[in-house]
């Protein structure tokens, strides 16, 4: 019987920001449920969380290690399909790993794991089983980027020669994560975050949408990563030169300590023909830029000139905005379908599959140990890819 | 015990558009869930597009008065909690009133009746069962416009002198409702519509930010309504000139043949101390002016400068966009709270109050008599607002 | 032999505004030179202004009688070719029909004279005497303007159906006419100013550019003009509802009381195929709209995308913003090679010809009555142009 | 006696781009007239041209030998004060010393000559002469930028942290250079345009807004520089890693072959406090970003809040849009009002003595060397700056 994709969660408390982005996404398209959950390390935390989500209260687990085990207990019909963990960056591998052991689906927030070793586990283990990991690449779920990935692919900016990507936000500006309250701590922290502070937690972003963009990978970098807030033991700000595949150049910027900027992750691309620039702040654009017409700016919606995989991913006619939430949403709900069509025993294909994997986590890792290396010793000269 | 409210459904069918956002809005915040509905006058589509839904097949209903019967029968725990209605406005005011004589609370799109006089009669029947019914004058529920009336209501503005707002698209820009397959057809046609097409399906929006934002009421108007694509039976287009309380003067603009302009809703407010913007297209971002400082831009999202009720209709930290879906889900939020108040014995206040209401239903059909008549015989003049 | 045209001046005293705008533009192209004038109704000033602009004493008058009466006394040679007259509205007609009885061409601020009655004479002496003069109304002198103009009447927007045209200011918010210093004065004041004070002093540059745009004339109006400060004798505020030729309508809004707006002149136009937006504060990029396909952004500079009228206006390549005072410059560079033309017994022709005439002024000085009187006793209806 | 500034000229023939510009910046403010110059390498064109610009044809010289020694035998009061050079890189140098040595004061178009050791001598040249060497990076003299360095200056943004700038153009983006009729001939070929392409024709300008505006000089390089169209003999494309002195670090960015890019000059700046934006092709408006309060939008006019030296270089009230051609003319006005103060044995001081000198030359040409080398190789490393 047809029925929705039932979700369990580790992390995403009452108290925590992306959890409660996952849920909205997760719910948005009426494709699945939330099930049970270990929703804090803090149990009382992790129970009034649970209960305001309306699981009951035998499906709200201590731990991810209870959780697990009493989930296997339950008729297949009943028990979670896929688990959602929002934890720190050090309780991914772990969760995650013994949900794939379980032949339980996984969506990870970014990046993938603590460590680069982590991830090549994960991905033996999703090679193995053949389970669907997701991970949370919100900015490749844009519309306008599936568009802007569309026409570099289809050739209409001609051969591609330079990408601009750059990431730009001011909240870790001034020491906050002494404060607490916020997230700031355990991403300031590198027992917590892994080797990079700025790098790992948004220069990855930065860094897969310029892959995902361009569909070329990044060969070399010559890197400057910097701490500008006293006391912080992770990088708070980097910038680095590109090299990437077909002789494309490139700069990637990431930083923390914009004072004034929220969000503000960009790209540009530019081709022989053509360039293209799109910023998340104002996400419903895309420019196009000509050598020899006017710049044109599409506006998304169901507009006939646009891609069909923009379309797909896309929830209102024209002039409608859409946001992060639809962005994330459109992860959750192609994450679903791929994992339905498995059930079904179908070959998932088409634009449902278009979703950050395992493999770009993987990816992501070598981009933060690359940075990492590149920028040690201050000897900045071009380094090559970690693989 | 603490559950969910049941929603149920008349209209929504897997080919329309406004339904689809209305559940997403319903589903993201994970207090509401679809338990049954008519989702179409067809019953085919009706019962394909519950399944899809994932309703059982005994909840989806052929028609609506079957569907109140049937539903009345079920326990009151079982039984749907609200209706939200989404069928073209000729079929507004039968469902609804069905709904308010049964217990059930209301959600319907906007303009709330096909006549100014089935709106009275939905008035007194709220009045006199104490029932909740939210009309989805969805722009109301940006948060930026929320910031706008706060600011406004606080005072910052000084006195206030102008508003201007307009509503511009171009879809309509020919004549479209003869291909089928587009919900242009029952929007142009007075026997579904009702006496305005223009007026009535955006200038409503357009009057109703105007009035919720400055706080103020129309008095009178002196308007120009114009059909311009040949053989179209209702206006497609007008303009009218306003006069507000205490002696504020604007203009209202809407349009649906402006051609190539997909979804443009914009304010602008000025008091003797500053002035404000919003465009919809551009959600996030409200615009304050000032006459010795500089121009403000606030970015939504929580940030600390920003109002409480701005903050309570926020989601995402500042930088991440939301949109669309959000503001509807706003108003889904704001009256599930509400109705969840009631049923706990509760008398609702603060914040989650704030959605529009029958009162904006009925005064937005007098709106729409208003500049219908008006715009009447050429007569343009001074036209006191019809109570 | 070939000389640049000498150019004479009344009013535009160090002290003043407008009146060097008037002289940067003028000397940008290298066209012309100033070797006269009557800068201020102050002798004291008018001196020292003079000596400022390098005029040797002789040729710096008391008043423009004195002037006028010493020039003609000079050899034709020496002469000035022409008068730029910049001061208040009040006192533009006396000094141009003086220059044009005695053979000299004039340049006028805007709006033309103080009454329709002097309008009018000045339009049968230019047609008695065969003279130049020039009118600047100086948003007609963008690059991108002409651009929209020459799109327009090539029908690339189809058939015309909606023009808004709004000017908004907010430097009159306060009464600040009473601080002194400032040139809020006489143009708040009826005795120099004339009938309207917004209307006449921006209204008609948001009328002037409607039709210069759309090439169509207004035939009827419905106004709401308002006085928002008290004390203040004239109108400091209005809107009006539109009626052009060929069955457009559309909407003007003027307004000086606009808190924080700085000069804010934007036109947008509707036809069956397309539309487009300017904005004065953005002056380089002309927006167009398609029912059928991405907008557009036509930014300034010799592309060859633009219209040959563009391009004839425009001093920069793309990218080099262009600005106010190249638009004055426009007007008056092709009102200078006119009055060469003429010089050298030539029928200029073209795009030098393009600029605002006496019968731009003529217009809308009735645009002033029109306006004025249509709004007069509350009466607001339908108001057939003034002829 | 007070007169004008005269001034001559070598290169602006009728059929070049720059020449223009630099008359019309020089005219704008009625200081300076042209009387003299050789215009062109072809004394045909030089002719003609001189004869437009409305010289007497013996001071239309057929090179600029001739130029200098027929100027040096007019009465002082006849002959040119200085001489403004358009030529390409290759011919800055010898007409510039000529110039000081006759004691001439010189204009140079930017980079100041075709070698670093050549602007060395012009340097030690102008100390010696204590002459006046005006060069034009036009993009110091536009008011927001010059907003922006009065508010780093005076510490609004804290403790500066970063920079990011950028300057992409597309024209380049195809080997036009062999088409002719346009200055990429001379631009792509290093013996006219010196050792860097694109670093030395809009590098030299992205590098100097970023010294100019954080007041701070770049001590090292990590550069990157690269030729994306075949067959050019010279970079058209390259990014470095900046560091500027107290720990300051950034990014440039100059691209000449991003495609559709018009003139995109744009710099961002960071301190602990706040963050700024300028960008050149919306000139009139500074935004400025602050960690706790919304971001600020600051149009450019005679407001209140603007600094003494933005307000000093501005020409038009808030709303009138300046660009490209008055931030010219406030180098040369600035140049002028210097060059006369020195004339009348005044010591020039104030705003007035902001333009670009000589020394900026200097330090343009090691910033050309510096990238060159830092580039070479690819050995991409810390480079530290060549002085």
């Amino acid at each position: 019987m047809k029925r929705k994709l039932k979700m369990g969660m580790v992390g995403g408390g009452s108290d925590a920001f992306i959890g409660a982005i996952h849920r909205r996404a997760a719910f948005m398209d009426n494709l699945i449920e939330l099930v049970c959950g270990c929703f804090s390390a803090n149990p009382e935390i992790s129970r009034s969380s649970g209960r305001e989500y309306f699981i009951p209260d035998h499906r709200i687990y201590d731990n991810y290690h209870e959780m697990f085990e009493r989930e296997m207990e339950l008729p297949e019909e009943e028990r979670m399909d896929f688990v959602t963990i929002v934890t720190p960056n050090k309780w991914h591998f772990e969760p995650a790993m013994m949900a794939l052991e379980r032949g339980i689906h996984v969506v990870l927030d970014k990046p993938i794991t603590f460590s680069l070793e982590e991830a090549v586990k994960l991905r033996e283990k999703v090679e193995e089983t053949g389970l669907v990991l997701a991970l949370t690449h919100v900015y490749s779920g844009y519309p306008a980027v599936k568009e802007a990935k569309a026409r570099i692919a289809g050739g209409e900016l001609g051969r591609i020669r330079k990408v601009y990507v750059e990431y730009t936000q001011g909240w870790l500006s001034q020491r906050i994560e002494l404060q607490g309250g916020n997230n700031a701590g355990w991403r300031t922290n590198p027992n917590t975050t892994g080797k990079a502070g700025c790098m790992g937690d948004i220069g990855t972003h930065a860094w897969h949408l310029a892959e995902y963009v361009t569909g070329l990978k990044v060969q070399e970098v010559c890197a400057d990563l910097q701490t500008y807030v006293e006391g912080r033991p992770v990088d708070d700000d980097g910038a680095s030169l590109l090299r990437l595949e077909t002789g494309v150049t490139g700069v990637l910027m990431a930083t923390q300590i914009a004072t004034g900027e929220a969000n503000n992750i960009r790209i540009r691309v530019y081709g022989d023909k053509g360039g293209l620039e799109w910023r998340q702040m104002d996400p419903n654009r895309l420019i196009l830029r000509w050598g020899d017409k006017p710049t044109q700016e599409l506006y998304m919606g169901n507009n006939e000139f646009l891609s069909d995989i923009a379309k797909w991913n896309t929830r209102t006619p024209a002039g409608h905005p859409e946001g992060f939430i639809e962005a994330f949403a459109n992860i959750y709900r192609n994450f679903a379908l791929t994992v339905m069509a498995k059930r079904n025993g179908e070959v998932p294909n088409g634009h449902i599959t278009d979703f950050p994997s395992v493999y770009d986590g993987v990816r992501g890792m070598q981009f933060v140990e690359t940075m990492v290396e590149a920028s040690k010793d201050n000897h900045t000269k071009w380094f090559k890819w970690i693989e």
